[in-house]
């Protein structure tokens, strides 16, 4: 059984130690948590907060924060080990060069308090060794049924791309969140055009689900709804992303 | 059992009829289309083209274009009837006089080709007398269990608020697709992270939900994410968003 610690102790961090814990196929060697702390987990027996307790894996996944990543593979107390880290932005290389290097970003939005199903969450893998990425692809296969082989240069994109899927998407849902508040009616009344935005592209393309004033270049209703906005901020997002919406419009 | 014509075959008319089909509790007198033609429909027997060919019945919901509902109602070939429109933009005024008014607006959004589940839809209703309103709402409850009495103002507030949370955020869901396809990498890619991003706010506030950099105030992410975007277009939304979610931090 391939065994592995988890170095890191935020989102991604308890999220994946969490997901390993219930796995049969791997062994959760530790959890490397500064605070020491992970009380209400099944593997808080397994926490440390110091790197010289680490103990031997087959694999260390970094996940901490970009801005930590470089500084803790610095600090490991070992050589000739692989190790990975888990972001969507860094190249593999930043880690120290003292140990294998490789990445495991899973591509997923991960809140503190809503676990994670990870077995549809795309595995982005990358590895400095041929006979490391067969490392990679079977803990990820202990995960998740969709694995992917990606570059440096597509992570990075990918990234950005899920930026605008996810963290765009969300502040459209703030957005319209706020204008039902403002009107004195409940956010739930959106929940169900939201469930069903997200559901068509399951079938559709997003040209084919486009809908709205924008796409049907209708501008008495445009017209109306900048009228209704009184919020200068609202009215300016409204404005550039019909604007967006019917550039979209021209090239079809 | 209650009557009703559809007059209009639209998204929101096709959807509608086929739901009123379906349900037990209502009786789908005829489809008014213009072109006369609904050939793949269960209904498709009770499809009328000529506005004299309509019957009698309780209801005649109106499901056209904003631009057409006013001359609709004035060509309606009766009076005294109970009329109401699906629009969530025009006033239930623009309806022709000599008939009741009324609204009937389910707040979904249709494609063509992706059938629709009503049972969780919110169905928002006007009445210009209170005893129209009871019939209105016994017809949505044959197709929802989510029923609301919204004035003009809310509903047209409504209306922005869903162009925000549905046509805006498919919106970034074509922007990263976009992205996606530059780099070589599947639209596929990103469907379990749309998934989980609609599924966040099922019991997470848009503002509990809300992960990213912009959130985090990492500029380094950001400045790479731009550097990254060649298209000016993308670049210049990223941007914009970004601005907006960080204006949020700062009201924390």
């Amino acid at each position: 059984m391939i065994k592995i610690c988890i170095i890191g102790f935020g989102n991604v961090g308890r999220h994946l130690a969490s997901a390993f814990e219930r796995s049969p196929l791997v062994d959760l060697v530790q959890v490397f948590s500064r605070s020491g702390n992970a009380a209400p987990f099944p593997f808080s027996d397994r926490v440390i907060s110091k790197f010289d307790d680490l103990k031997d894996a087959d694999l260390y996944i970094v996940a901490v924060s970009d801005a930590a990543v470089e500084s803790v593979s610095e600090t490991l107390p070992f050589s000739g080990k692989l190790v990975v880290h888990t972001s969507g932005s860094l190249p593999m290389e930043i880690l120290d060069g003292r140990n294998r290097k490789g990445v495991f970003y899973p591509l997923q939005t991960f809140s503190k308090n809503k676990d994670i199903d990870f077995s549809p969450v795309p595995i982005c893998l990358e590895s400095e060794i041929a006979a490391d990425y067969e490392i990679l692809e079977k803990v990820a296969s202990a995960l998740s049924g969709d694995i992917y082989k990606i570059s440096f240069e597509q992570r990075r994109a990918l990234h950005v791309s899920a930026v605008f899927a996810s963290n765009f998407t969300n502040h459209m849902y703030k957005l319209a969140s706020d204008i039902c508040a403002q009107h004195d009616m409940p956010f739930a009344i959106l929940k169900p055009l939201i469930a069903e935005t997200a559901k068509k592209i399951e079938t559709l393309s997003p040209e084919e689900a486009q809908t709205g004033p924008a796409i049907r270049d209708d501008q008495n209703t445009i017209d109306a709804h900048l009228e209704l906005l009184s919020d200068i901020h609202q009215k300016n997002l409204y404005q550039i992303i019909t604007s967006s919406i019917q550039n979209e419009r021209k090239k079809l």
